[in-house]
């Protein structure tokens, strides 16, 4: 059976570029980063050169880059590691609803600590609006969390703008760019970022592997305590392999990304413009603001489970909700965020583009998706 | 140059039949196991192997283990989930002074969070006494935690007594297996263990992927919030080739762990035989309870860091204090806490040998080692 892989935003394949140059530090240069003999120094010396790639793709300075297991654990290092550093000088948190469940499980946690946390509304297009953030900036907010693109809809926030705002209120701004990273361009100055969430594996890096940005100067906790590895904010035996890995891919972004971008940009389009034909379809999240290689769609009368499934049939992995909350019976909170109601949010369809999405991928995807549609409102009991 | 490296304490190589295992699952049968079709279940079954396989060589059920980024992840997740989860029962911690500095590190966090940590003392030997477990348990006691075998000094504790105790005195037992999971046996039955910390790169496995060993019935917080991922107490996407790769070097270890020790131990007692010949040298450790792969002296008058870089010279890798403290000002806190002198601490030397160390390597370091020391000496600013 054909086999079409459109699920690019939950996961990546790892490019083979990527994997060639990770496979000598699985058993030939292996090494502890921490042993001072010549193994250890030639592991030490292959993590600093992944730092000064994925520190370049973000313009970052290249120790202001620390190495982590994920992007949910940058995330929780961000939100905890800034709370417990900073709650003399205050202790409230600004975020929004959309955000990814370890930014807001981790908000929810604070919250029992005794911080408290503004979640903003978005608008129908999953947006946030620059004035919402500082009007509720208050003299304890001590961190602005909001994400560079959203990885339900793909809609890209106004991150430059809440940067600004966030730099004159003298607030610490995060963003969540675990979806945007290597996709779109990212600059730590330019949009005023303090912290920055990033990780290999959703752009052909392998997974298990996240990084941090932290500007210097910002007061941060670590959440894993132990050995003092990354300059004493993420312990753990470096992941010499995954961490080169994940500095290849940077390279190799570094330079594809702007093509791909526009390559996936015309496939989406085309994708969009065709699903869009399927009557009571929707296209949620913004029609141009929004990450080259995200679709989501709702549609009325049926399951989102139901239709995955049914692609999954025919050869094509796709995703409802998030792959994240895939598994729980809750409908998405980004899609309830932006406006939908429960029902629509159920009949949610993500189709995520990459770099091997061809145009005859998308050419069956519109041949068979208006059939599986019309198949499940048949039998939908939702259907009057 | 003759490249032997002794430093599997440190880091292994990862085995390459492990690494095979590994392979496709980087860009053929990748997939996130939260997405719910077919590259997703594939997924989620591999990590569901691997699972099996690592509860096996603990003689665990499968779904009592979670998949985590780490040994220090790990005991993170033991020392601060148990203590948020259980602060309403009471407030101490019994550990002791020889733990890994992920244990001690996370106790002395929680001791500025209102918790009480006891550090118990070690024999000359770097020995728990389980009656000075039993002595320091009160009412108030939520958690022991004493580690299976010493990361430095090789020294394996009297589990099984002092699990006894802890299932008697009702308070939840952790060990942290880190260096002895796929060296010696463990049971956690058998040894009434609550809770077990292992990892894979030091058994053959690769970096970046540690597990945990919860009873059913043990109340603990995750460290981090998310997707709900590994039964909602580590959210991550999975690092899925990671996790086979754990899982299959467990299985390696279930045959080959008797076969490999008996090896060792051999090789082990004959360059501890020979490095003693050396004047003012001692072994630190026991003579017998201990991992069959250590080894670990102390030289008067020299500094260890120095013998290593010599020994680098030499094309033999091997280490001062651990690894994870090895480039730290400070002496050893297990040699200190096991009665040598600062000077004495500071001219330790371990070396560890693994799979791949032969008769002749050992023959090796017995040749060059005594010409080692007696020119460190000559020049050494310590020799009265």
């Amino acid at each position: 059976m054909k086999k079409i892989y459109l699920d690019y935003a939950a996961t990546t394949p790892v490019d083979q570029r990527v994997l060639e140059e990770m496979k000598p530090y699985f058993n030939k240069d292996f090494g502890n980063t921490m042993s001072v003999h010549s193994s250890g120094r030639a592991a030490k010396s292959a993590i600093d050169d992944a730092r000064e790639r994925v520190a370049k793709l973000m313009g970052a300075k290249p120790l202001r880059i620390i190495f982590t297991g994920s992007a949910t654990e940058s995330n929780n290092t961000v939100l905890k590691g800034i709370a417990f550093a900073n709650k003399d000088k205050g202790n409230h948190i600004i975020t929004s609803k959309i955000e990814h469940d370890c930014v807001l499980n981790s908000a929810r946690w604070l919250e029992k600590r005794g911080f408290k946390v503004t979640y903003l509304d978005v608008d129908k297009y999953g947006l946030v609006d620059p004035n919402d953030v500082e009007k509720a900036i208050t003299d304890k907010t001590i961190l602005v969390s909001i994400m560079h693109a959203n990885n339900e809809i793909g809609t890209i926030e106004p991150i430059e703008e809440i940067g600004k705002i966030c730099k004159r209120k003298k607030v610490y701004f995060h963003t969540d760019a675990a979806q945007s990273f290597g996709k779109i361009p990212i600059d730590v100055d330019k949009m005023n970022l303090d912290l920055v969430t990033v990780n290999a594996h959703k752009m052909y890096g392998p997974q298990g592997v996240g990084a941090l940005y932290i500007r210097e100067g910002v007061k941060i906790d670590p959440i894993l305590h132990g050995g003092g590895h990354e300059f004493g904010l993420r312990s753990s035996t470096s992941n010499v392999p995954g961490i080169v890995g994940f500095g290849k891919a940077a390279e190799l972004r570094m330079k594809e990304m702007k093509d791909e971008a526009k390559k996936l940009t015309k496939l989406r389009d085309r994708l969009i413009e065709g699903v869009l034909k399927i009557e009571n379809s929707r296209l949620n999240g913004h029609p141009t603001k929004r990450l080259p290689n995200n679709t989501n769609f709702s549609f009325s009368f049926i399951e989102g489970e139901a239709l995955v499934l049914h692609l999954d049939m025919k050869g094509v992995d796709a995703s409802t909700g998030s792959a994240c909350s895939s598994k729980s019976l809750e409908p998405s909170h980004v899609l309830t965020a932006i406006g939908l109601k429960h029902d629509q949010a159920h009949g949610s369809l993500r189709l995520s583009l990459g770099k091997d999405t061809k145009d005859k991928d998308i050419d069956y995807v519109l041949e068979i998706l208006p059939g599986i549609v019309k198949n499940l409102r048949m039998i939908s009991p939702f259907k009057d």
